[in-house]
Formats: C-alpha cells, structure tokens, sequence
C-alpha cells in the first residue's frame, strides 16, 4: 500500500533499477574510477551548462554537512531557517563533522529573506562570535514551498556581497524546479548559488546524493573530506548508473512531475473536506490541520507524521508512484473519520 | 575483464541483485523501521547464536569508525597493527569521528599478539596519556593471514583482563571463517569479540556493512551515533534485503570459499614462476615480489596495487567472481613478462 | 584610568596578588598535586556545604565548554538563552568541543523559565534529532538580571523530570549571591544545580576559573577531559593560592558587594540624566540607550561596549575597584554630551 | 625543598614575579588589546629578526595544538617521533582539535631526520591516505638532546621541498638555544622554521606560552582559532608582562644556562657513582639507568618519573633555580642507596 508518510517510503523507479543491473557487468575499478561515473559527471555538466565538480555521497545529511564542509572553517557560522533539515533532523551531524556554529532563524513559511539574515550578520571580526560564512536554504523548503528564482537570486546577491556563501539543500530541488518550470541552469548557475546538495534518493533513486560544486575553489581537495566522511563507496558504479538513468531519461522531472501533481490533488481533495492546509501546495508535501481524535485512527490506517503537535499540523509526502487512487481512498478515510 | 586490483572491483552476486529486485515492492517504512531489516536481525542472532544487536552503515569505514566510537572516549586510545586499515587507509576517520588516539603496532604479519600490545599498555591512570581503550585486529589481516580461534581467544582474555575492548575489522571475515572452516558463533561470539564489523560490499553484495554488538553495553543509544555519522539509510530495506540474500543462502561462505580457493591457485602458480610470495595465502590475497621492470606493463594490461613500493611488493585480491581462466590467463600474461 | 568596559579590564585584588607571591616559595609538584589545591578543594567544599568535585581552568569559556562536555554526548542538545555567554561569545567553542548542538531559546531578560524551555522538548527518542540534555543557564545573566533561588529551584526540578541536567554558568555568580542575599549553598547545592562553572577572573582574580560538580556522577574520568582539552595547568598551585585568598577572606563577597553597588550608583546617575536603563540593575553591569551621537565620543573617553547596535544600547560593568569617583566622573562627561 | 621531577615544578622568578605586580595598575583593556602585549610582540619580532606574529596561550599543549591546528587541515598528518611530547603526553589533543593524524616514528635519539621521515611520505594523493603535512620536531628534545642548527636546517630543507611545513616545540627552546650559543634568530628563523611553540612557564614564568609565526601566511585568522580553542587570556596583560621580563632582561638566557649546568653537574656526579647515563647530558636533563631497587627509597626522598620501567630508566630535570647543593643532596642520597 501507498502511504503518504515520506518519498523515501517509495521504492526504486523501474529504469533505475534497470540501469543498476546493466551496471553490473564484470570488475569496474573502483571509489568512482570508472567510465560510469566520468559519465555521471558529464551529465552533470549538462544538466548546469557549468564546469561544476560533483562527487557522490550516500545520503542526504552527508550530502549537506559534507558540502557545509568545504564552505566552512570551524570558527565560524551557517545561517538557516529554524525548520532547516540541518538545524533539526540531522542529529547536529553539521556542527559535528564542521565543527561550525548553527544559526537558526525564524520564519513565517520557511523561507530565508535578506531582511530576515540581516540582524545575524553582527560581531563581524569579533573574535569572540563564531563569524557568519554560509547561508543555506531549503529548496524546496521543509514546508513544501519554493523559492522563486528571483528570490534565490536576490539571496545570492546578498549573500556574496556580506562576503558569505549561498548552499542549496537541494534534498527535492526536482520538485522545486518542476514547480518553476525551469532548467537547473536558471534555478542554480545562473543564480549564483555556490554549492547545491542534489538529492536522488526521495525521486525514484535506491540511495545516492550529488554534492555540486559551482564555485570550483571549494571543491579543492574535496575527495579526502568525503574519505574521512566515510562516504566514499567502493563501488561507486552504482551509484552514478544510477544519476545516468535518472538524469539521461528527465526522470527527475517526469517523478517530480507526479509527485507534485498528486500533492496537488490532495491539497484540494482535503479541502473539500474542510482541512486547513496550513501552507500553499507547492512541491510535493500539503501541511494540513487535523482534529486531533482524527489522527491516530487514520495514522493507524496509513502512517503519516505529526509535524507539530502544539497546534495538530501534520505532513503528507506524495511519491514518484503516488497515484490518483492513491489519493482518493486516503481521502475517503479522512472524509470517515471527520467530525 | 576480471581484475585482481580488489575484490570491490567485482559487482554483486546475482541472488544479491534478485533480492533487491523483489524488495522493491510499494511502499516501506524508512530508516530501518521495516520487515526486511527486522528479519535480517534475525538472521545475525543466528548466525551469532546470540542477542546480538545489528546495525547496518554504507561503508567498511563507517563501518569501524562508528563501531570503534561506540566502545571509546575522546581521551582513550585504540590499539591496532601499524598496518590496519584504520591506519592505513581511513584518511583519518578514525580520529576524526572518535576523537581517540590510534597506537600503531609494528608486526611481522599483519596480526597482534599480547606480548605485542603489552610495552604499550603504559601511562595507564596518569592524565597525560591517552588511555588504552581497544585492541582492534582485522579477520582476516590486511597481508591475507587469518588469526586461529585459539588467537583470538587469547587476545579476548589478554584484553578484558586488561580493561580494553576487542574490535574486530571484518572487512573479510567470511574468507578467515571459511578458511578456518568454523562459523560465526566459534569464531566471534565463543572468543569474546566485543564489536565486529561485519563486511558484505566485498564478499558480493552492492553496499552494506554490519556493526555487530556482541556486548550489549555497548550498542545503547548507538542509532543516535550512527544517525550523527551520517550512515542512516532511508531505504534500509535494500541493505537488509541484501544481508538476508547474502545469509539465508550461506553466500558469504559459498562466495569466500571461491575467492579464497583461486588465491589459493593464484599464490601456487606464480610461485611456479620463481615469484617470492611473502606471507601464506591463507584468505583471497596474495602478496607477492615481482621485478621492478615487471610491474608497469602487467598493470597495464591487469590493475592491481603496488603494496610497498620500498621492497617492488605488490598484492592481488581475488573476488567471488574470480575464475581458473582468470587466474591462468594472468598467470600467462606474468610468466611473458618475467626476465 | 577605571573604566566600565568590562569587569575582566579591572586588574588583581592585593590580597590575591600577596597569596601568589606568597605560593612561589620552593618547589611544588605539578598539575594539581599540591598543598594548595587540596586545601583550595576542601575550601570549596565548605563553600558548598558538599562533597563537591572541583577542577580548575583557565578561562571562563573553558569552564563553561569542559563543564557541559561532562554532561552530554555529541548527538544531544544543550538549551540555552539566545543571549547566552555560550551561544554569542564563545566562538562556537562548546559546538567543537563536546560535538553538541546548541538551541537558543529567546527570552525577554535573559532568564530561562519552563515554559520557554517545554516547547523545545521535542523529538524525544526520535533518532534524526538532537536530543536535549542539558539546560544551561547564566546566574547573573548577560543582561544584570539574577534568577532568584525559588526560580533555579524550579527550573532545576523541571529540568530533572525531564532527564536533564542543569548546568550554571557562573562567570559572575558572587554578584549574583551577593545581590540575593544567600550563600552558595542555598543558590547552588540546595536547588539542585548539576554542573557550575564557578568564576573567578571577572571579580578580583589574575586567571582561574572552577568546574564544580555537585552531581559526582558527571566528574568521572574528568581529569582527562581537562587535560585533552588542553586546560591542565602545570603550576597548578598558582590558581588554587588565588581561590584560597578568594574564598578565605570572603573576597568574592566583598568585591562583589563593590561592584554591585558601584552598577546601582551608575544606574541610578545615569537615570537623572534621563537615560532610559533597559534592564533591572541587580548585579553589577547596567544597560542603557543612549542617542546615537553621544556614544562615539563618550567611548573615546572611557572605552565601553555597544550591546545592541540596532537599539543603540550600551552595556556599562562596574569591577571589584570601581569606586564612586570613577562614576560621577563618568556620569559627567555623559552629562556634558547629552543632548 | 628542590626536586628533579620536572622543571614546572620549579616557582616564578622574581623579575618575572616583579613584571607582574607592576603590571597590576588600573584598568586595562582585556584580550590582548593592551600595551604590555603590543610591546611583547615587538619584543619577539626583535629576538627573531622577522617580522613574527605572536598569539599568547596558557598552557604547552595548548601552544603545540593550536599550532600545529592552523598548519593542517584534518585530512591531513602531523609526523614526529614517536616519544614526542604531542605523541605521548597530551592526552590525544592534537588528534581531537586537529581532526588530523599523529604517525608516531621511532629515532635512537628523540631526533627526526630526513632519512627516518622518508619512509612514511607515502600514499601521495591516494585518497584513503591521511595526507603529510607537517613535521613536528621537539627542540630540545624529549630525551635532553639538542638538534644542531644544521640538522634542523636540512630538515627545513627537505620538509618544504616535500611541499610539507615545519613545526619546532619549543617548551625548553631557551635550553637549546643556550646548548648551541646561538641566537633564535639563528636557530629559528633562519634555519626556516614555520612555526614555533615558544616555551615560558618551565624556565621561571608562572604561565603563558607563545605561539610564533615565522610563515605568516598560517597566522591568518589564527585569533579565532585561539578563542575556539578556549586559550584567550581576559587579562591577557599578566601573560605580556611576564614575557616582557622574561625577553628584556635575557632572563630566558640566564635561566636556561643555569639548568643546563646543573643538568651538566648532575650527569657527572651520578656517572662518578657508576650509574648509566643514557643520553647525551646537553640541555637541562639527565636521562638515567637505576638498580630497581633504588628507585622507590630515592623516589620517596625527593620525587622524580621513572621514564622508562621496563629498563628502569629515570628522568631528572634542573630548573633554573637548582642550585649546587641540590645536585650534590640528592648525589649524596644516590650514594648512600646504590648496592
């Protein structure tokens, strides 16, 4: 059964799952000394129309703390939204392997603004405060909402000028780039953005994270931070057969496509019955205010999470294999269980 | 081609792939909150004959690292063969993630021994000095030997009567228990290993290592440990699928037993041609000394590693995919190229 | 010239500086293993009225960061005000330091309460979060203000139903016993205080700060801690003769009793001049707005810091030798500027 | 009474004593923005004839870490003998606020050289490799010998031809410097030397250790570093005017030419008693072989460190305030106890 709980619940796209078994043909060198992963990196290239360096990691928190690495010195300080995946679902797995300071910032849909930074940009060459250098972003955010463009740009260009660097948790950058109907060119190249966390594994891929690196100086030396991250697979192949399938059929768009389109749907479809979704369906979550005697029956039904308890707000994740039915039976148990 | 560069150059065992095909049905709890996972903790118990708790990480790496934390503070030290993988060939993650010391011992043959560790067990309750913690020893070595059961238990009762753990690196430790011909439960659990990594990357699976708690002290609060290191899969079930293919169809032995036996064949017939192997092919690699002048060309048409450039030492791993055509046609190419 | 930048500007009491000379008599073992700090260690046991264990430091970063090492693992959090010492001018020391994550909690005067901590309490046992353990609180705070014994008492059993600890940082905890009226023992053992780091610098000592475990539990194996975070003084006796002139001529009290009523004199001085005093002067640091256009001049003068840029606010401390001269002059220049 | 346990067990010397009760006027600016530490920089640019930057510390491993921090990144190794100060005596600092590798090298004499180095700057650019790249000397070293100032030259030499940095702990600088008559200057700066751990607190400061950048390209934004690693000074004027005395008034000359005498005076009277001498006598140590039984009586007469159990070799270290008569108390105790 389908569940709405995470895209991670979903399974293996089939061409992906294709790709890993033609991958596996006789003895490849290995750690990504292979012609499958020089492909990868090609396809890369493409996907930028940029000379961007990309190396493969297994999940997305190392996807983010490694990338967070390579912008940071430990004595000084990422800024993210205070619902960022790093400030609280990744065990301070950040402050951890950088050694740098966390600073979450408020706001009201998840979205960092200039205006919002700018208070945290204090104590500069005080060498008493952990100095501000990076600036990281949710795309699309952990509310289910997208940066437009513009937005990313005017964040970037903000961000350069202070003398910071822009990171993308780029964890469902498919579902946000299907959402603006853009090439990654012009959501991330031609921004400005300094280094994106490209997720794979929540669009139809087995496991498998991208860290791409625009700004070319931060990737100096980058193999030996994800050696001693303990995130360099041996046989890399599967892993880039893996990127090849995805990015060579525009699955990463076909995927996201139907995720986003059946978040669509069950945002509307729970309205009809009464629900507050509590932020604008953009990608392919709907946030969404239950009674609370509604909840455990229908989690017992199709497990779902509590997004915050205080005020009864929970999160559906639709899937690359949501479907229509899918949404529909969900709703029909809503629709039984509401007041 | 087959190579003997490592035995991760080989892919994955089709029972493997077939396993992971038919786990990729609908939908699944992340994270390890899921059938699969469940049964293949089953499948360790048995195989250990005891309670033991198993957690499943990418990388052989991760795999020691976040074992090796679980039994340390920072202030301790681990004890190891100055040629262990932890030293050698981790880039450092071992004191990066622990936080500990390595003490690196010279031995003749890749194995310690208690009147090798002992002139190290000093400065012991003086706060200057980093106090010994865990012996950690690698089944099989890092040169292909294999510690007898009697070994082990030796080093166990040295060690615990000393205070310390006993870490095994098991990157290959299907080929010593074949080679041994024992199981599991006589060669882990009856010897008093405290934490084994258990490998599977190398012996024909796609990627997954096993942390395997004999002593439960250890293992508490450990998720939280390996969700910090950034080893938590989200699609855990493609690891555990794997495991229980690798298990429940005796793989680990039926695919070491095959690496281990054309090491065996190698070793013989290059000995045939004059070449000086340099320690017993006990497991399934063979070091060897070739002539300087040799070397670049066969590596040319075979890759394999130069192990010690000093004394032209060089060493060929075989996989479970190695064949008696492989090994003569190598064998061939060698006997061309000898002066 | 006495200035109000900081209490750590003022220099050595005379009666600290005579026990030192008095210490540098012949020869004394090092580290710690000395007639000073023994009785330096029975002193704060009388301080405490409790079988506390202490260990000394060197700055008041180092016994606040080495203290809240001692209480946690990498994967937990520490809750702090998101004014805190530790949170804003520590340089990200106790994120590198203990692995830990830092949450800061807003407050309006710089005191935590349980309902600003509860909201916080969440993602308890769920593995991809930090999970909280420590409560970090500053008594006095970095505003002036001190909590009252009857608001630590019920912070502390908050904070110990939940499985937490309650740590203390008590760079200037004589001002704040002072102001309550109380000793040590009813501020500190009494309300059930875990770990304090216990200052000595800001308040009439040259260097020397005190890590005070009250919950003998955490102090195990600390002496290791200390020397790995590299805060172990080899002539030991140095420090400890200077808490023994502190705590045996009651110097903590009667410095702090100075200083205290110097910051009511400023307080109220500045008051006439028609600044307005942002927070309640308890302790001996008073903060105020000042016009823009006063604080540059007036600084050059007499160097102080700008707490807030934004409000224009201005923090003022009087130290152990601040005398009343030292104010009306102060206050007069700022006479002569105001608008 | 005066022992030989070690040199910090020795007091402050009265200049030094002196330097500090005048630097106790009135209020000063904390952290080092004062002038008794802008005339100590200039004082250290003097020694060195270059144009040095200079960061005050507290303690020696404080000194060695921090240095050798801003010299490596973690991916990277720190080479040194293997009975260095940072290897053996530090509790793992180096390791834990480096993130970097140790490798431990054996040497007859405490001494590097390029030959003993050679072996171990291996795996260039292998990414599983810890990357080389600092060598750590100990000058004098561990074992009272002194390098000679074209040692150390050719190991500057081959260390920056190798693309790697060179760092000298110098706790007992002053003692070599006297051993070779030379100028440091002569021994430091011209021989090539990035960075140097300049010891104070062993020969006649009371605390405070001076880290001198030699490369100033490594300095940069060493003063966060500092502050993360919790070593910066709020009075930091105690720490400057010590070394004010301790440089004007060739005081480190004077007393480290009165330790190595008496070390010189203390090797001679115990060989006349037949005892073994194990190293070279050049600095202020005296490295020596007892009959076991006489070191518990000796040791309870005047305490020193048994350096070596398993051959029963013992430590004994002048200070500079050992005087003849303790050289010939503690010869005349020897005499009395030898078999």
């Amino acid at each position: 059964m389908h569940t709405f709980a995470s895209d991670n619940n979903s399974g293996v796209h089939p061409l992906i799952m294709e790709a890993m078994i033609r991958a596996n043909q006789g003895h490849v060198t290995g750690y990504g000394e292979d012609l499958y992963t020089a492909q990868a990196q090609e396809n890369f290239k493409s996907l930028f129309k940029a000379e961007v360096e990309v190396f493969f990691v297994f999940t997305g928190t190392a996807s983010n703390v490694l990338g967070l690495k390579a912008m940071t010195q430990p004595y000084q300080s990422i800024l993210c939204a205070d619902t960022a995946h790093i400030q609280t679902d990744e065990c301070g797995a950040p402050e951890r392997f950088t050694g740098a300071k966390l600073i979450p910032i408020p706001t009201p849909d998840g979205k960092l603004t200039p205006s919002l930074i700018k208070p945290h940009l204090h104590g500069i060459n005080f060498v008493h405060h952990s100095q501000p250098k990076v600036v990281s972003i949710t795309q699309c955010t952990e509310f289910g909402t997208v940066y437009t463009i513009q937005q990313i740009k005017e964040l970037s260009d903000f961000v350069h000028q202070q003398g910071l660097f822009l990171h993308v948790d780029g964890a469902r950058i498919a579902n946000a780039a299907v959402f603006l109907g853009c090439s990654f060119r012009e959501l991330i190249t031609d921004t400005g953005v300094d280094v994106l966390s490209f997720g794979g594994t929540k669009n139809g891929m087995m496991f498998g994270e991208a860290i791409v690196f625009l700004n070319p100086v931060l990737s100096e030396n980058f193999g030996y931070t994800r050696k001693q991250g303990m995130q360099l697979a041996s046989k890399m192949r599967f892993i880039s057969a893996q990127f090849n399938a995805y990015l060579e059929n525009d699955l990463w768009k076909i995927n996201a496509e139907k995720s986003n389109r059946m978040a669509k749907l069950l945002s509307r479809e729970v309205k009809k019955l009464g629900v507050q979704v509590t932020h604008e369906t953009e990608a392919n979550s709907v946030y969404a205010i239950l009674p609370q005697t509604v909840i455990p029956t229908l989690r017992k039904e199709s497990f779902f999470y509590v997004w915050n308890e205080e005020i009864s707000e929970v999160r559906w994740v639709c899937s690359w294999n949501t479907c229509e039915e899918d949404v529909y039976d969900f709703t029909e148990h809503l629709r039984r269980l509401m007041p």
